[in-house]
């Protein structure tokens, strides 16, 4: 069960070159993103209306998509414009088309009703054009529902334990760290205080603390159904960071977009952008560094959630235990829940009145037997 | 769903060595070949009717075979003929024997009712020893349902975007190739000609063609359920080929046989009987050379009806449209629909008459939970 | 289907060191094998009643385990006993425990009703401490049902076939082998005897006879539901073998023991405990010699029965038959098919008078939709 009727991340926008295309499967759906000559992102079902096979086999010419396999071409709307060998295009002969935008450097998809696409509902993420960060990402496939993965995102006790052996390390200093789940206006906010405490050693490394404990914080947007917002970062123990002084402190702000790929595996998309002190290093090799380490970090949390996920098939419907530090995920996992009933709702409701219609269908449009 | 009542390759003729074995499933049934030792290719069930052991596990036993797990020998019938350790060998002791024809190098097997197992059905390939003609021959396993593969040699229109890197190169040529469809005799059959057309590089790689165009030709012949012969070649423009003079020309007899082995797997054999020059070749290296630069174009081939499946999987029933060129292959399809609705109509038929000796059977066949 | 209220092997006592844990698929559940500081080995339940991280990604502190996730502490019972960050714990937070004990350098584990669980009916294997013997051991992941590897084991005829190329050579000698099946005291046991028999390759080398042909026996006891124990020997021709006196001779004490993991899997663990003359060679030398050798003998069974499984997979249902060599494995099926159908019945009855707890049982265990 998905939420179809929302903005999802389908792709970093570099992973679609100019006149080159992407298919990818999202929400059980094949899709391909292609650019036009002007570089413009577009996707269309990656399933030719002909013989099916994935237009992502076939080629970009100029504006439009033709399959791989007897040529068909596609305008830029899933339209089919021309058959070759024939002078008709059947009137059938069309894929659909999703609502793209290009933002922050992502390109995001609409898998839901296209008229309901509104460009305002997308997450902004201006860290990853502002001068005073730089940042860094990836991609990951996740064989576990995205849900998991937010859950993680959701729940940042876990570090304690996950991370131990990166970024984690003080497991009790994370547990006891004063949190506050509220709804915010998009979605969950999950504020964490660790004050006058320990600094783990990844923070030590990326920036020159004049304190031996610094006030750490945490704070953790989700914005439902499949985002969650990180950020996090340190001062001086004392020195009013709570308070909203952050001066000669570092942050870390974590972008995770978890893209259900089917019901159980994700396209796990994250970016970092941060302030970290390079010291003798050049951003370049800063970036690449920080990256590595949290190429470990990130395979601790997938050995997790795939671990889950295998558990939870195993034995499917057996009991679960809620705790206190469920707050954050247990609102999220709501939001998503209320946001899908409410969408098989008006989806039932625009069934009903499209009824005559259907009865009138050509059953002419699937002649084959496979 | 198959068509059972008909010969289908099961193997080329040396893979079943005089005394050896060859285990292989074929429409959903484990088959076994072997030879006895005047080198006559038989086919038995290939399950051992005491604990399920493959016989492709046993060994061949002067005219028998002999499983591999506790010793019982089958005659060539699939009667047993010896239980190791009992002097009785229980009456129901025995598997299944398949009618085996071996033909044209090929070894034809008969999966339905033995009785009406016809050599004369035979679809006859006298290219494979004929002097006038050298051959090329391969297997490939292909991950798609028969009926993709089937499909992919009906409609030649693909040629131009699936193997453009290949034999192709003139998609528009191919698409405006003057295209009859007619039921043969036999089946089903397409007749194409391009004339006055630039050769592909493969052609003029064969043959010294003394015109810059020629007159290309490609005969489609489908015999149902699972067999394409496809016979193509050119001459100079103009020499009156399309009026049946081919003298001079260039030819390749393509024999494509794609027997089910699962609903979506496929063993796909072929050969290629060509009157190429070798130029300064000999015979074998034009050969090598040909054979290893068709592979690289079945491959291309096994890409796209192996992604076809996966996306006909993906969405189930979801609509397709017709063009002009299915013709060939729509036709082919009804075929082979026809002819499973009549078996299953026969076999129907054939079990309301057997009910009474049904109602008799030994419920002791079943000894065992598993 | 499993008997549950059973000893089974679970590992073998040095795959779970002190300190240390071992996450293991018993009968379909989830199992982590752990020592406490004074090496006591322990079982629970391998999925966290929190978020279902299977215990074995945790790490053992003092007695207890911590998840590796979130950090909640279970002691020894299976009770959380600490959820971080909060100071209460969930009445329902815990998981299942199931009784262990360590006897003959095994772990055995009961997966069925505790209460039940009584260590004197553990199978005594003393070959394992007895200094006359020396013993090999191992472990495989098999890819069939448990009782197609006690079906092996049953029917030693098999060993002329299977192992042709290993310990078996003879196989007119193994089906004329003079064989006794009877109910034993425990379950079956079946006696052969293959007197005044060439003795294969293995024997000779193994032990250095006086005579050219031997008395040889095979005793194979099974106790049900999955364990078989396997006393094979030889002395010299007409020394009194038959009659007790096996001085002089060789002896193989071979334990098998095959747990499932599912219902088409298989731990499947052995040891051999031997009497082999060392000759020249070391017993360690010797020692590892035989398990190279065994380890060629057990794949070749590996092959067979996981080619069973697929072929009773392929037809399932399909009939068998029966001949007289498998009086030994039609014994243990029946039996323990009894034991199933006992264990179901019981089950049925406590379920019936437990009803009126069941509906007053908390719905709000479940507060996650996965
Ligand atoms: S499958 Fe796309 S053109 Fe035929
Ligand atoms: S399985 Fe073939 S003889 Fe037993
Ligand atoms: S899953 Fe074990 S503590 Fe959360």
């Amino acid at each position: 069960m998905f939420v179809y009727n929302a903005w999802y991340m389908g792709a970093w926008a570099d992973e679609v070159k100019t006149q080159g295309l992407l298919g990818r499967v999202l929400l059980n759906q094949p899709v391909v993103f292609y650019r036009t000559e002007d570089g413009t992102a577009l996707a269309l079902e990656d399933r030719c209306c002909h013989r099916a096979l994935p237009l992502s086999h076939g080629c970009v010419v100029g504006d439009q998509l033709q399959c791989g396999y007897h040529g068909l071409v596609y305008d830029r709307n899933g339209l089919c414009v021309k058959v070759p060998g024939q002078e008709r295009v059947p009137a059938q002969a069309r894929v659909r088309s999703y609502p793209v935008v290009e933002k922050d450097h992502m390109l995001w998809i609409w898998m839901g009703e296209p008229a309901l696409a509104n460009p305002a509902l997308i997450v902004a993420h201006p860290w990853h054009d502002d001068d005073a960060w730089v940042w860094i990402k990836d991609r990951y496939s996740i064989k576990s529902a995205y849900q998991l993965v937010t859950d993680n995102l959701m729940d940042l006790t876990h570090v304690g334990y996950v991370h131990q052996r990166t970024i984690g390390g003080t497991p009790q200093a994370h547990s006891d760290a004063d949190t506050q789940t509220t709804r915010s206006e998009t979605g969950v906010k999950v504020i964490r205080w660790m004050m006058d405490s320990v600094p783990p050693p990844s923070y030590v490394a990326a920036h020159k603390f004049n304190t031996p404990t610094v006030d750490r914080w945490m704070e953790i947007d989700f914005f439902p159904p499949a985002i969650v917002r990180i950020h996090t970062g340190a001062t001086d123990a004392g020195t009013g960071a709570r308070e909203g002084n952050r001066e000669g402190g570092m942050a870390f702000m974590g972008l995770n977009l978890q893209t259900p790929e089917t019901e159980t595996t994700t396209h796990y998309f994250w970016s970092g952008a941060h302030t970290y002190d390079a010291g003798g290093l050049s951003k370049a090799d800063l970036c690449s560094k920080l990256l590595a380490s949290l190429t470990v970090t990130f395979a601790e949390d997938k050995v997790v959630v795939e671990a889950q996920q295998q558990s939870l098939d195993r034995l499917e419907g057996a009991p679960l235990v809620m705790i206190a530090s469920d707050a954050g995920l247990a609102h999220a996992r709501r939001m998503v829940a209320v946001m899908i009933e409410n969408e098989a709702a008006a989806s039932k409701a625009a069934l009903n009145s499209e009824e005559l219609s259907l009865a009138k269908r050509d059953s002419k449009d699937v002649p084959y037997e496979n």
